[in-house]
């Protein structure tokens, strides 16, 4: 294979102990010898030697590193001088800077990994929490290749299926039983949208599972917030209506992330500055996998409904420490005791909302990419354009082109199809040096 | 040696796309081989293998590594979460995290360097300029390893011959002709103080070339400076003794930090905050390598005198926008015209500059460590005990006690003679990890 020969930094940028200069391509050991005292390099074997006059360092060379080519790797005295003047003199001898991620995208084209593989180590290193970790590991030791295997041997199946009926088709018979032909396509519309659906679970690992506080006025939203969040971000004041924009938080418990969308009051109002804030609430219970609905214990008709069915809908009685000693209030089994302002409940209410999505995200299978769900959203589209043609008795023959469409969009997950923009996407959002 | 085996992670702190992590100590292999999956690693060679469930690193074992001791380097994805997990998982398994400097400090106390080579390990790390790079560079393979050697056997000569002159005090005899010791003493006070006086030049380069700007009032020396530094940073206004106080602001030419000392305008005045400023031209200029004496080409006296003899003074003569055409000043033929407001004759200057020192900074003894400077002073104290015990008819016995002193401070630099204090104190200043 006749490449260049890329180099960059492929540890952290700044000043460290060491750095490490990694050097990829046909060339990468003849330019990496060039510059260092010794002749040779033994495959896989570290090498203490000099670079030029330059520093101390050890170099190693894989006939076949992580991008697939011959390798080069240079440990030298972390200052950022010493990395400068490294990645010049190799590029002085004829390698280029390389690109975000071009390691990787070699790792891919070479065959030392999937493209769903290749995305998945930018997520690896951008995991935070030990659950984002997971998922990118999961999905970079294969994930739902499995899925995607099956998937793609139903949609090979049904083509074998309709490409008999097109044989057929000179002789102007039609086949009368399409039960089979259903049946498979009733299986695979299953498991697509079961891993579409799985998005919503995965993202909200990757990016926090979005959680809405919402409650009347002057419930203590605000409140409970910030007690959530042991600080003062949110503006807290006892006018009702006071939040009327949406205020964005995260908080870690126990590995997860989850990502507080604190909202305005929901009420019926006439200023349409909180008549928005209103409708923006309405949107964040939307998109909420959690719903906090803050209710104040102290008030009259304290007895509300959940607001909206199908949600993992946690009912908190707020203002506990403002009851009369003794003073019950009609509440819910399920429903938590809190008191925003001394801290009581607080706790709780965290175990409580870990238990509610622990049990979900230690799932295997799980969707985190957003250009895979577009992806099978598209496959889903052209299957739906398959069962739509072959129910309106269209030509098998067109039929097929939308059949052919769904097979194309599975295979852009795992790269088996690609272009170079698809490519110039997916690895410019890379670090240097991966 | 027994001792306790210690990690950390060796590349600059923050996510990239790889970390190193370095254990170091007897335990290294035993406690890396708990988590590996891999049930051994041969010396050198890199081991592509997994750290327990969480990632896929490449793994080395030096039997005896940087720090002298054995040493396992585990490469790992560059996430923060990794780099953590990683770490917590070795320290579980009986590591501790290293101090900072732990893994040079063992480097020294296992005899793969000198003291004064451990402490360039740091100044290279932090090195930005060439400059800076080649004067560590020339500390850690030796330095002035060579002088020190050389200083150390004058005053091993110096004590035989005061030792036989003692084998004989029994006798009451002394040694008429003390001719050669004398000599002897001369030559290492001669080549101590060499020594000790390359610290200027040698600190000018680790830290900056120190230029002092200094001039009439309204001569124009913030603007000279700001038209060097191609930025605002300094109040500029025509009315004379603006500056009140000194600014510092560095600039690399070349490779060499130059770090101007902007000071109030050197005039008589009777404004007690003025003569503060007035007092710190005067010790700046006392500092300075470099002068620039800025002059008013179109003020009526232009032809002043340097400021001072001996030191590196560039006459400046400013404002040459402001000569009427064909106008000629009276100048020396050294000097340098320039126009601050116009950029005209800075880039004359800055190569003026630079010839100034490159001269001196090439030279490959200089002394660059305040600790050394400081331990050489030291022993020239003694050695000056010495030669005024001797001239005052001293007993030699107690002469000799300055002589041991003289050897003891000449050893603290390689660290032949070291305490804790002293180790914590240098190594104290290194990153975590190296």
């Amino acid at each position: 294979m006749s490449n260049d020969t890329i180099v960059a930094v492929a540890t952290a940028p700044g000043t460290g102990g060491i750095a490490v200069v990694r050097i990829s391509g046909n060339s990468a050991l003849n330019i990496a010898l060039k510059h260092l005292s010794t002749k040779s390099l033994k495959p896989r074997t570290a090498t203490w030697c000099r670079f030029g006059e330059l520093d101390d360092v050890v170099a190693i060379w894989y006939p076949r590193g992580y991008s697939g080519e011959p390798t080069v790797e240079i440990s030298c005295h972390g200052s950022v001088y010493i990395q400068q003047t490294i990645l010049q003199s190799l590029v002085d001898s004829g390698a280029r800077m390389a690109e975000p991620g071009e390691f990787t995208m070699r790792a891919f084209l070479n065959g030392r990994m999937n493209l769903s593989q290749a995305e998945a180590v930018a997520d690896l290193i951008e995991a935070v929490t030990p659950a984002q970790h997971r998922l990118a590991v999961s999905q970079l030791r294969g994930g739902y290749a499995e899925q995607l295997k099956a998937l793609r041997q139903e949609l090979l199946d049904l083509t074998s299926l309709m490409e008999l009926e097109l044989d057929f088709s000179q002789e102007d018979v039609e086949f009368a039983d399409r039960t089979h032909l259903n049946q498979l396509i009733a299986e695979l519309d299953s498991h697509l949208t079961s891993l579409i659906s799985s998005f919503a679970m995965g993202n909200a690992v990757k990016r926090g599972i979005p959680v809405a506080i919402v409650g009347r006025p002057n419930a203590g939203k605000s409140s409970l917030l910030n007690a959530l969040l042991h600080d003062d971000r949110a503006i807290v004041s006892s006018v009702p209506g006071t939040t009327r924009d949406t205020v964005e938080e995260t908080l870690n418990i126990d590995g997860l992330t989850f990502r507080f969308i604190d909202t305005a009051g929901l009420r019926h109002s006439n200023d349409p500055v909180e008549v928005l804030g209103i409708e923006r609430s309405r949107r964040a219970i939307d998109e909420a996998l959690i719903i906090l609905h803050v209710i104040d214990s102290t008030a009259a008709d304290n007895a509300e409904e959940p607001l909206k069915e199908g949600k993992d809908t946690i009912l908190v009685y707020n203002k506990c420490d403002l009851l009369s000693s003794g003073e019950t209030i009609r509440r819910p089994a399920n429903a938590v005791e809190v008191s925003a302002k001394t801290g009581y409940g607080i706790d709780e209410l965290k175990v409580l909302m870990l238990s509610k999505m622990s049990a979900t995200v230690t799932s295997d299978v799980m969707l985190t990419n957003v250009r895979h769900r577009d992806a099978l959203r598209l496959v889903a589209q052209a299957l739906a354009n398959v069962k739509a043609g072959l129910e309106a008795g269209t030509p098998t023959d067109l039929v097929a082109v939308d059949l052919r469409d769904a097979i194309y969009h599975l295979g852009t997950i795992t790269g088996e199809i690609t272009s170079n923009d698809l490519l110039s996407s997916i690895f410019g959002r890379f670090c240097i040096g991966k």
